[in-house]
């Protein structure tokens, strides 16, 4: 398996709707690209200052696996529709898994 | 169950030792710190350009488990003793987990 970790920070000025319309995106992919065999989205629970506001965990069979999602053009449209727009900040890793 | 994310970038100065370090250190925890429930320590597999180069998932029961993951002693002297050294940023979220 191979995991792939993204973080995003929005700017201040980012709705409500603006940021709900990234998750309602996001949501739409795992049926989208069968390459996804997990996929967690979370939205930060305010606990700690200073954190980013996003987090998505994706989980693939293979690196080849990931490289489809990260290209497929669903996924760069929710990129760049919802995304792109409010994003200040971007933090990704991928790594195998176990 | 809440998710703790964080994501964590290198100075360039930092050596494999150090990298090493980090790792050796946050895989002493789960055994230090019953309340971490699944921990799971990933370096960037540089499939990407800009990533950050070191992420944990930690999953715990509820969030004051996680605060006690975060304020735990042993954890605190892993981000002395190593982290901070060589930290260049950090990316952080937490949120229920489904």
């Amino acid at each position: 398996m191979f995991r792939h970790i993204v973080l995003l920070r929005w700017v201040e000025e980012a709705t409500e709707d603006q940021r709900a319309a990234v998750v309602a995106g996001l949501e739409t992919l795992p049926g989208a690209i069968p390459e996804i065999k997990k996929y967690v989205i979370g939205t930060d629970a305010k606990v700690n200052e200073g954190n980013f506001d996003l987090g998505v965990v994706a989980d693939f069979e293979s690196v080849d696996d990931y490289l489809v999602y990260r290209d497929h053009p669903v996924h760069l449209k929710v990129v760049a529709d919802f995304i792109k727009p409010i994003a200040a900040g971007r933090a990704a890793v991928q790594f195998p898994l176990g």
